[in-house]
């Protein structure tokens, strides 16, 4: 499959997979303006919180190569950050994918560089996620994940679905069974659609079924990608992630959480601290497709994520390993 | 509002709202032959548990009626009251209210009676409910629901939204939040509409936001219907009863079945007892519009209902009052 984000350096584009139109149609978009880029990032043709990273810091490098010898470049420069930093507030790894880009050099070669390694440590960090996760799952374990944090999320393997793809390269039969989840369905279109694509058997179900299938001892474990996780573990993920890991914990089943070591905020003490996004009230009351679900005028509840409390965590699964979610805090921010 | 159910009696119909129109249009059917009744009430043109009651009971009584003197009435009689009750397996007051039909005199003017006395009784029934449940609402509360159990599953009042109603009768001003309730949406569609038009402020969620709103402590109650109440308490009723309950426990906040007393199947030990009814997979790939949602050929996990464990029930709401769950066993199946 095309990586959903990549650089185009010859074109100086930032190409993505636009997910909006996924499953019907795999459709790539090239983009080159700041405008271009916050619409990608805000209407979720790009999404996924390592991708909107890697998407944020090509796209601030091929911006910055498009200013080439401009005037006010430095200032410019900074806005763009600013714009593309702004689309989305809840995933941390827009603003540490942007704040790596400006530590460095601001030339527009030396910010090519730096969004190219960014793309490519995402591939290794996700690989790695994949294999400390993939060594919890036996053959012929049954997987239950909310969202997508597949490899559409990321620039390969994925996150939380990391750990499937890599225990089935080891032989190991894994069924995953997807939430949909509701509103924007990105586990109905695209966790449904990748693992399909991989070979992957997967069983669809609407979010509020878990309980069920949870009850019927037919999950033996949970994995969920995150957007933001606290200094104390507390994590923000796709709305249902709470929900989901209070059943795991009423059924003794264990919720793991997959994400870069870059998605740890060391600024930030506990879950109530994380901005949480409220989007549109059309994404519930209306189908993908612009049809109506709802009266007209109805008062609509929409956030895009909730918080997952430690205590209903069992561990995370990074690239650094499988550190046990009451064990977080003793983890240093400093990259080993 | 015109009752969903109700008997004409002059025209020898079953007249229904169709409620797979609403909320964009109210319209009317008239049915008259067995074909017709089995349609309505496995499309969920009529549906809630106490409505497909009333409805099965004034079917058989206009099929009875059409019958007249016709030879092999009363085995007739038996095969529409069979192929009525197979419509839907999970709710008991299909089979309730069948069997009470068939258990007086089997002459048509008698089974008419019959009909109309079970029909007004739904609207006493549900009156009382809403007395007893609104008693436990103060002025100011948020009450969650899930599916819908309001006027539009019953001929009035409904069963979990009946206290609401009874209480915004009484000057109480309450506030509800409706779960959408995929795949079939009776929150958004059904819930949110006949709230709207009974003038009961209303905010739509989808079901996996429930855990985000009761961790911010929006929430006061929630009440649900239910389809079948087992001897212990074990109640099955609209999938993603089972996880809300399972929150409500973890942010301690009482969670109330609100059913006619009818509805305990004193036949029925416990939950895992209850058939629980597997619904086509399109429900959840494709809109109520039939636009594809996900995957061509994807395995769907499509269960209507799941069980809520007695220990998750603060208690249940009936016509004879509120039974404290654990106290449920101690109940006589006679009616007083």
């Amino acid at each position: 499959m095309q990586d959903p984000v990549s650089f185009d350096v010859e074109r100086n584009r930032l190409v993505i997979i636009d997910q909006t139109r996924l499953p019907g149609e795999l459709k790539l978009l090239s983009l080159h303006s700041i405008e271009e880029m916050e619409t990608a990032i805000r209407t979720l043709q790009v999404r996924g919180a390592p991708a909107i990273g890697v998407a944020a810091a090509i796209g601030l490098a091929v911006l910055a190569r498009a200013l080439g010898t401009d005037d006010g470049y430095s200032s410019k420069l900074h806005q763009y950050a600013d714009r593309l930093r702004a689309t989305r507030p809840t995933a941390v790894n827009l603003a540490w994918a942007l704040e790596r880009m400006l530590a460095g050099p601001h030339d527009p070669e030396s910010l090519a560089r730096e969004a190219l390694a960014i793309w490519s440590e995402d591939i290794e960090t996700c690989r790695k996620i994949g294999e400390h996760g993939g060594a919890l799952l036996h053959d012929g374990d049954h997987v239950l994940t909310h969202c997508n944090a597949g490899r559409l999320a990321t620039v390969r393997y994925g996150t939380a679905l990391a750990p499937v793809y890599i225990a089935q390269e080891q032989g190991k039969r894994i069924h995953v069974y997807a939430d949909e989840t509701r509103p924007l369905l990105q586990g109905a279109r695209l966790t449904a659609y990748e693992l399909t694509e991989a070979g992957v058997p997967v069983t669809l179900l609407c979010d509020n079924m878990a309980a069920g299938l949870l009850s019927a001892g037919a999950i033996d474990a949970i994995f969920i990608g995150a957007d933001r996780i606290a200094r104390n573990g507390d994590t923000a993920n796709k709305t249902g992630s709470l929900g989901l890991s209070i059943m795991a914990r009423y059924y003794d089943v264990p919720f793991y959480v997959c994400a870069p070591f870059s998605t740890i905020d060391f600024s930030c003490a506990e879950g109530g601290e994380i901005p949480i996004e409220q989007r549109a009230p059309e994404e519930v009351t209306q189908t993908w497709y612009e049809e109506r679900m709802a009266p007209q005028g109805i008062e609509v509840y929409n956030p895009a994520f909730d918080i997952v409390p430690n205590e209903n965590i069992a561990a995370f699964v990074t690239e650094r390993g499988v550190i046990p979610a009451r064990d977080l805090s003793k983890q240093s921010s400093c990259v080993s």
